[in-house]
């Protein structure tokens, strides 16, 4: 019995000056005390974060700040904040930014609950049980983590790092206020970055094995073609808001379950486990590093079903061929073309990297665990597999 | 500020079987007696409630059977339930069957924890603060109830009777099992009208004022061409299992607050509103009446935005004339097309009525609470319109 799970509670709050209402969530959500955690100094100096504080001052909620999250966010920050919140009694925490902010602050929901050491729900040791309380005030649309059930973390006080994720139902959101004019500074590279992820959340869960419902592949490529066509409208014109508002939903949405409805499999998820490990050892923009490996993925993996790819590409691009094959690989460079048109790198060179045959092996390994694991789902990776796609990323 | 807000909670469990789970769903919900709310003899015949009472008995749970929901379900069954519930000291309800079941359960569910008289919900009187837990097994894709915040139940204690609708977020179910094969056995007139409704729930939230989202509006025409295309694949073949887990899925997410995405009025729902006025006096079938009045409203509020039924008539049936007037006239009269081709009415005749001036009269001071009510988002509808509206149907 292959049953398909969805469930998305989050608490959407949608529009200009959205976040003027956190200090009234945060209070019907049961808080008195909250860590307010965030990234660098933009939220600072965009004045978002005295909003905040002055929205829940209204409300006679006490706050700490937390501030220095950071791009493919760090174990020993996450430790600080667990550290942070106990000692400062809180008992919500408010993340105030991208997915850095969000997944950071889910690990430290999960710490402040747990005796033993927070890493065990990322090392695969234990699952967690419970959670305190977390919600979210978006500025970057891209990893979905608003409404996702994922976290990911980098384990800073390992050789080489480990970034790796814990999913559970525990880590999605009490709430998450989305306001598209926060997104208006968001810079062009981040903006395709951040495009470049939300598109792969719907692109993994598109390719999965098993039974198929159209209805849920069409929602897919709504989703996608908004994405495409809306990244090129905010990269021509950052404060456009409708685009700003369809990226944000598109995000929300991308990972939140709904393009995966029906599908007892939930995806294929190579590309982001690939990407991890990749990220881990040279710290690239997930979505950046993303779309370096798609194409290769893609041309790994699509002789186990060229029909898939060439479905894709006639509902995305109105592509026709004589051969499924043909439109395959037509869709493939498409998708590329997209990826480009977002500022983005399609190979590893492209992302500033050259790796050494002896770097292709090392970061093969770490993938597969020393052959120890199979990733995907569309198509099962192996050593050789996850090998021979790094090698063709690394020859574009 | 106009805010938007989306909040969907509901847990889905999805696929053939599914319903095997509902013991370990209503464990892990705390149930420990659950009342087992249904319609008529079809749960009964199909073995659909023997197979549920052994999941519960599976996972020690007791329960107590209470029958009898049925279409338009009534006030004087909400307060047997609420009576029976209370005796049997139960502490859970599941709810097995459509709309009917589902809408009677939610006031059970509110009905149980309040001191007062349970029809205060729906007077307007006051608003529920607490609600016993639900769980639904759907049997029918029709209302969306399994997802949605609203309730409506018809006060048979009146005379004329009363159809009015709760809506609150405490009324979205627990948890909704969601089986298409469970739907198999749906009449063909029944899937039609369930269509139609699951079409009006995505049309109602279209029709709205204020600002609008392309990425909103393309999830809505997915969606309503979805439900177009897989309920004749229903209809002709009932056991078309791919279409009928379409139209679940439409049904939920068509009501569950996605295609209002970013729009703060929420939609128009006049339709909804005077349809509930008509089956509150002549007890039709929701989907039916439904379908009876579209046209004469849609043909009635046109003007306020022809531009607005172009888009629709264009994007969902390649409609394209030299002015928005006339693709307007022709996008209506094509969505009429689609009702019929589900065997539906376009008209009050054509669902067995003939009013007399006084019946329209009569219909449309209850609808206008005696020139109290005005009506809608899209164009506001006051007693002179909805007696309009009600001629128009009636002429057809």
């Amino acid at each position: 019995m292959a049953l398909s799970r969805y469930f998305a509670p989050t608490y959407v709050v949608f529009g200009r000056g959205a976040e003027e209402e956190c200090g009234t969530l945060l209070r019907e959500n049961g808080a008195t005390k909250v860590l307010i955690h965030f990234g660098g100094g933009s939220v600072v100096r965009s004045s978002l974060l005295a909003r905040v504080e002055k929205s829940l001052e209204e409300r006679n909620l006490s706050f700490v700040e937390f501030g220095g999250a950071k791009p493919n966010p760090r174990l020993s920050l996450v430790r600080e904040g667990i550290e942070l919140y106990k000692k400062e009694k809180c008992d919500f925490i408010l993340a105030v930014g991208g997915g850095s902010a969000i997944d950071s602050a889910k690990a430290i929901a999960y710490g402040v609950v747990y005796d033993g050491d927070v890493w065990d729900f990322y090392s695969g040791k234990s699952s967690p049980e419970k959670v305190a309380p977390l919600g979210v005030i978006l500025t970057l649309s891209a990893t979905g983590s608003e409404m996702s059930n994922s976290s990911v973390i980098t384990n800073d006080e390992k050789t080489p790092n480990d970034k790796v994720g814990c999913n559970s139902d525990l880590g999605r959101p009490r709430f998450a206020i989305l306001n598209p004019e926060l997104t208006f500074s968001v810079s062009a590279y981040q903006t395709g970055s951040g495009s470049t992820d939300i598109m792969m959340h719907t692109l993994e869960r598109f390719f999965h094995s098993g039974e198929r419902f159209e209805y849920t592949d069409e929602n897919a490529i709504t989703l996608l073609k908004s994405v495409w066509k809306n990244t090129l409208r905010a990269l021509k014109n950052p404060e456009d808001y409708e685009a700003r508002a369809a990226l944000m939903w598109a995000g929300s949405l991308s990972h939140n379950g709904l393009t995966a409805a029906g599908n007892p499999t939930g995806g294929d998820w190579s590309c982001h486990r690939l990407e991890h490990e990749l990220s881990a050892l040279y710290d690239v923009a997930h979505g950046a590093g993303l779309s370096a490996i798609w194409g290769s993925w893609a041309r790994h993996v699509c002789d186990t079903d060229y029909s898939r790819f060439a479905y894709l590409g006639w509902k995305m691009f109105g592509i026709h061929e004589k051969t499924d094959k043909e439109a395959c690989i037509k869709t493939i460079e498409a998708f590329e073309d997209v990826f480009r048109s977002f500022g983005m790198p399609v190979g590893l060179h492209e992302l500033g990297l050259e790796l050494s045959p002896a770097d292709i092996e090392a970061l093969a390994l770490k993938s597969s665990w020393n052959g120890q694991r199979v990733l995907g789902d569309f198509m099962k990776l192996g050593h050789e597999d996850m090998k021979a796609i790094f090698t063709e990323a690394n020859r574009r």
